[in-house]
């Protein structure tokens, strides 16, 4: 449709003619709403995706007649305009269309000064940024050659062996084509795409002609906010220079408060513009409907907005800013809850170092992405993606990372690099990523082979050493340091209660600790959806139990061992139950083999032998007994259950006598049993049975009433299949997606770290599927599976409780099958919450 | 009804009121048709299985009335007559009725001595089969008591503090009830249940006035057949016992040839009696349709029938025997087809040892079941099935078998027990099974903890060591001995022409060396549906260069290797395909994980490290890394092909060029590549393009036409469920249930031997899913899987290639789903060619 108006390739912004941001880009958008505003805007024109996109491969618009729209003779500014601001794109260029002639103009007006330094400003941006020369040509022995015009362009003349090119025609060509071009390049990509954007998003491009910051009469440049970018409170903000040249005031830099404190601040100086630079702010609060940055340019006492943008945020200003702008009425809270991406809330979670508790600080560098992070070393991104496959968290130490390390820094915890400074790769990509990361620890010596490192002061730390980041202050410290107790936010509390009332789909939390179990309550999530019972065995006390228990030939020694279990895992059970009052608590029955309760090495082997009395030999050939080819395949799960069926009626006594014990409380938990790896009817049968027979005996002997329920996971795909056999024989099917992906792929998470990163950046999986839930081959079993279950047994509850269950994406997949609820890690549920109220708002806005 | 017009719970079998097999068992039935002849039968009462189950919970018929139907006062024979008379049932009781009058009664009219010998047998007999007595309260310091009547009857007596039962109708009583128990007992169901039986198989009993073989005219007893048991020739076989009481004539017993050959035979000495017979003999054959055998007695040169039942027979008897009732027009070829067990025929196949090889002899005993096999010695059924699971034979060694070791014999290859005789356990299961066996090995010293057997010369033998069973000979030798080449049976080779001319569903081998192909083509499989190339890797040139693969670390030292395995990939090709010209064949690309081929103990890691030049340390970090959590879901199969694709494109080139050289041969082969453990769309079109690739290279070096066809192995549940997207770029579909059964289930076959045998015996699985294709689960992949890939490809070829495709029950699934072919083991093809004639047969004949 444009291009049929303007069959040269640009359109000139007006109040007619809607620009649209899917195919201008929403800088254009937003500028032509400012028009519509009355703002004072500079003739500007837009270039639309398309356009771009052919300037990159040589199909140019008629540059004579762009700038000639732009008025007589103009400088003229260049932005990117992409569709969602946030995905990034080149950086403005100014000034663009000086050259000899200006120069001697402005020299005449300005004065030589003013005019040489635009000049010179002009020159060297444009020779880096387009010409795509070497900063350092402009450095003779260390003093700045920039200094004189005349030998910066010798210099600039010399290295391209061509004049700098006079005719403005011929500099904007240049730099659209340069910012077409950068658009493209792999970073760029990759980093949009890191932020949301989709493969094939576009770049559109503003020309605008400048208004200058110089002049005779009151003449500068400045930005003005109305809003704290770090928390979100009202204030005015920003900065005002007069007599400015080149680029606008810069965001962030230099004193925040020029324009309402100090000499001369604008508030005092220049009133009226002040107050109409409020009013301006208030309308487009009001009628574009959020906290806008206004750009400006004072021209001999004349204002200009240059453009205006969405005030850059941290997740925690965003939470502060919707919530007021729905409280003002300017927009609904449902808008509110849609402004907020779901994934960003996880970083308002991020714990910091307690800074009461002791640092042991072994380096420092720059602090480059805030939060703290604890993990074990890993010194590439395979092994932070096979640590993270393990659920372990890990901290990437690297000499600087490159664009094929997003994946691993994905999957860490925290980053640390060498080298590099604030915008280096890393530091860019974690905060983008809202990881905590260290740039630039150059003391930090990292051995030839990339396997350890060692501190100034001689300390070596190598893979699998725990170190804990602050990324806040740019500290390494060794070991894991203290954590504060995480800050519960006003606005994030009031973001959870809003999203509580649109969700319709419920969230609860995997918790296996009631250290767990309290921040998930924190969060409000809605009952425990996995406990996973086998970490109760690895504490110590309990692991002696658990080996005294493999090693039981006589079912009166096992018997034995269960008892001394029995009270231990009451007890948990009990505290679990007390941090859950009033909720379900769904209970997954012992799951892994036994040989991960027993040790491997011969040192382990030897103190067991001498714990359990026996032979070396005995115990070593016990543990070669119950070694596996393919653990995951094997003796574990219901199989276990079934085989040695005391185990489950340990466990099923434990929870309904810690069911009974809390009732008195007042507080009832419904304790939910869930089987695990279950791939047949009949297992099922035989564990209901037993449970059944186990709580039936409990309420004999305390004379206590209690309700429970029983339930399948579905880790594998028969359990998927045969879900309508399964259904009418329990409560509840909760879908365990981390198993059921590894047999729906017949793929290992521990042993798939050696090919995925290649796999998923060949395009053999789209993603990780580990990582993100594949909704074709698994996916398909979950709906195949439900929808059997609820044919059979219509009460079925149907639920998620994999570590996909945080993901918005899986959350959209279970909503739109009706699941009942997902489950995730206590952190994630603020996510989950969020992101299903964006999926109730969505549909209730679309249909 | 019957029950309606016979409120006694009997019915005398007459020519009118149809007796059915289905409820009074097939020797009711086969007496009625026997009547219906006109065959001289004495009055008979058929009890149906209904009836005889109320006996053993204590409803019993009036036995007066009963036994006043079969005439005045009759001494009577009560015999099984389950529904199919090969599922056994409890031996035959005769001269039921026998007391201290009929005993005086005969012996006036028989004689002291006979009566005497009467009585004596009967009272015998009732007191081990009926009172459970010990057979050895008969003996007396050596000498037989029995000799003496009444001592042998002052022996019951004190045993049982009862004196003889006197009365007819107690003495009925207390038989039809003792057979009916022991029909419900454990070793009767299990070994008809071997033999295909259902679980709720009932007995009928048929009683029968008895024909006495004595008497003062002609009397004997006799049985006669016209066929060879053996190998179903056409033979007068039979024999005769003149004044013969107690049993009839037993079958295999004593001369086979007394009715035609030796004095007084009864050809010459009775000619009227024995043409009736040949008479009988022909009428039986021609209006029952089969061969029988005829059991008779003449009582004062009066002829009897008492019973006929179907010849038993070999299974390659049975395969004359069918066959020239089809030559002779009894029976049509597809009758023939249908009454031959597909199951039986790979008894058939059983290889002999070759009498002129070296014989390396270390232990004898009872040749039990006939045939010989060569396996690894195994102790337990547990290790037998293990062993199974990894596809190699084994031979169970143990004191003794009880029904708890049905399913390990079910997965060895033979049997030799140390204790037991031809009617041990063992020796009846083996030979249902058709498996070489040896049973009373008694020279064989078998260790305290049953893990390794010395022979009397001293020499010792252990878990894994490889023997030889001779099951015809009852020898045990030590390795491999030389085998004889298989005799192709006329009859086997007639039924399978003829069953090829019925069946529509394609029968193609798996086959990895030439030897097997030659066995395959010989049996007339249809093409190689599944040739596993990794197989050729392991041989141990190969293998040192598949290491030298594995350590390169860069890309021209790896190409070095790849170009030495190519010519030794190219003439297994070749060889390969000169034992199949002008068939198909499959060859799935490399498959196992990397480490499969490296060593895993020091001495091996030793030898390598030398042949590598490498350090150990080296090479065992190596070793280490490349070591799998769990191998199954690990980098193999297409992940590895894609990761280093150089593997997959020598094997290509290796395919081709060896379809190259065939081709000149004038039998080109269409080779067809089958990529394995493809769990998304994208590793096909990857691999797609490589091979594709190769071919075009191979087809312009050589300048030579060849065609070949790239496929998919269904291993995971993913490619089945995405079978739509995959068909696309690929003609055909191969099942591999074996993987496909272990991702389903989420379950190792390596480690699900450990509960396995438990989890079928409580029915938590119905069968093994390793050794029945589970129809619901796996079998839902199977249908789901073609259906989709069908219909986005209309002539995609799909069939299955897991060892369950040589099951009769697979077939009938993929036959019933379209499938193209199946692929088994080449000893399974003729198996799966006239399972999959039944089928078509069956259809035809139900519509």
């Amino acid at each position: 449709m444009q291009k049929m108006v303007e069959p040269m390739g640009f359109t000139r912004i007006k109040r007619v003619a809607p620009i649209d941001a899917m195919t201008h880009g929403g800088r254009a958008k937003c500028l032509q709403r400012l028009i519509r505003l009355d703002f004072p805007l500079p003739p500007t024109v837009s270039l639309s995706f398309e356009e771009v996109n052919r300037i990159a491969s040589g199909h140019l618009p008629d540059m004579n007649k762009l700038i000639s729209s732009l008025g007589e003779a103009p400088l003229m500014s260049v932005r990117p305009s992409s569709q969602d601001p946030d995905w990034g794109g080149p950086q403005a260029m100014l000034n663009v269309g000086m050259n000899d002639d200006r120069h001697a103009e402005l020299a005449s007006t300005l004065g030589q000064d003013q005019a040489d330094q635009l000049y010179r400003d002009f020159v060297r941006r444009y020779a880096v940024s387009v010409s795509r020369l070497d900063e350092d040509i402009f450095e003779v022995s260390g003093k700045d050659a920039g200094a004189d015009l005349a030998r910066l362009l010798a210099a600039y003349e010399t290295e391209t062996e061509t004049r700098f090119p006079q005719d403005p025609a011929e500099q904007l060509t240049a730099v659209l084509r340069s910012m077409s071009r950068a658009w493209s390049g792999t970073t760029a990509r990759l980093l949009r795409q890191a932020r949301g954007a989709p493969a094939d998003a576009g770049l559109g491009l503003v020309v605008q002609r400048m208004a200058l910051g110089v002049g005779l009469g009151e003449s500068g440049q400045g930005v003005i906010r109305f809003v704290d970018m770090d928390n979100g409170a009202p204030n005015v903000l920003g900065r005002y220079i007069p007599q400015s040249l080149g680029f606008p005031a810069q965001v962030g830099s230099g004193d925040d408060n020029g324009l309402t404190r100090g000499t001369g601040n604008l508030k005092d100086s220049q009133p009226e513009i002040f107050q109409e630079l409020l009013r301006l702010g208030d309308l487009s609060r009001n009628k574009l409907r959020e906290e806008m940055q206004i750009e400006f340019t004072l021209e001999n006492g004349t204002l200009s907005v240059l453009d205006a943008i969405r005030v850059q945020r941290s997740t925690r200003a965003s939470l502060r800013v919707a919530t007021d702008l729905a409280r003002d009425g300017v927009i609904t809270k449902g808008e509110a809850l849609l402004r907020i991406e779901p994934r960003s809330l996880s970083e308002l979670l991020h714990p910091q170092v307690d800074p009461k508790g002791d640092r042991d600080t072994v380096l420092t560098g720059l602090g480059a992405s805030p939060g703290a992070a604890v993990g074990r070393i890993v010194f590439t991104a395979d092994a932070a993606q096979q640590a993270a496959a393990r659920g372990e968290a890990s901290v990437l130490v690297t000499r600087e990372t490159t664009p094929d390390d997003i994946r691993g820094m994905h999957a860490a915890s925290a980053v640390l690099t060498q080298r590099g400074g604030m915008t280096s790769h890393a530091a860019v990509i974690a905060r983008g990523l809202g990881l905590p990361c260290i740039v630039g620890a150059t003391e930090m010596k990292i051995s030839k082979k990339a396997d350890r490192f060692a501190t100034p002061d001689g300390r070596k730390f190598q893979e699998g050493d725990i170190i804990t980041i602050d990324g806040t202050s740019g500290t390494v410290l060794a070991g894991a340091a203290q954590m504060l107790a995480l800050e519960q936010e006003d606005a994030l509390q009031t973001v959870l209660s809003w999203a509580d009332e649109v969700r319709d789909i419920g969230v609860r939390a995997n918790v296996d600790s009631r250290a767990e179990a309290m921040v998930a309550r924190a969060f409000g999530a809605e009952g425990i959806g996995l406990c996973r019972t086998e970490h109760m065995f690895f504490e110590e006390d309990r692991l002696v139990v658990m080996r005294e228990l493999i090693f039981s030939d006589e079912t009166a020694d096992r018997a034995a061992a269960l008892e001394r279990l029995l009270p231990m895992q009451r007890a948990d059970f009990i505290e679990l139950f007390r941090a859950m009052p009033g909720h379900p608590v769904c209970i997954r029955l012992f799951d892994p083999p036994l040989h991960e309760f027993l040790p491997s090495d011969r040192a382990g082997i030897q103190d067991l032998a001498e714990a359990l009395d026996l032979p070396m030999s005995d115990v070593a050939r016990r543990i070669s007994d119950l070694s596996e080819v393919n653990p995951m395949l094997g003796m574990r799960g219901v199989r276990l259950g079934i085989t040695v069926p005391e185990i489950y009626e340990m466990q099923a006594r434990a929870i309904f006598e810690a069911a009974v014990a809390v009732a008195k409380d007042g507080a009832p938990v419904v304790p939910e049993v869930m089987i695990p790896l279950v791939s047949a009817r009949k297992e099922v049968e035989l564990v209901r049975a037993s449970v059944d027979a186990v709580a039936a005996a409990v309420h004999a002997e305390t004379g206590v009433e209690f309700e429970y329920t029983l339930g399948v996971m579905v880790e594998t795909p028969r359990a998927a299949l045969r879900a309508g056999q399964i259904a009418p024989h329990v409560s509840f099917l909760s879908f365990g997606t981390n198993d059921l992906t590894q047999m729906t792929y017949g793929l290992s998470r521990d042993d798939a770290g050696r090919f995925m990163s290649d796999y998923v950046k060949r395009g053999v999986f789209k993603e990780d599927p580990f990582h993100i839930l594949d909704e074709y081959g698994v996916g398909e079993l979950l709906l195949l599976g439900a929808e059997r279950g609820r044919k059979a047994k219509p009460d079925l509850r149907v639920s998620i409780c994999g570590e996909h269950g945080g993901n918005p994406e899986s959350i959209a997949f279970c909503r739109n099958a009706g699941f009942d609820y997902v489950s995730c890690s206590p952190f994630r549920v603020p996510v989950a919450k969020l992101a299903a109220a964006h999926l109730a708002l969505r549909q209730s806005v679309s249909g």
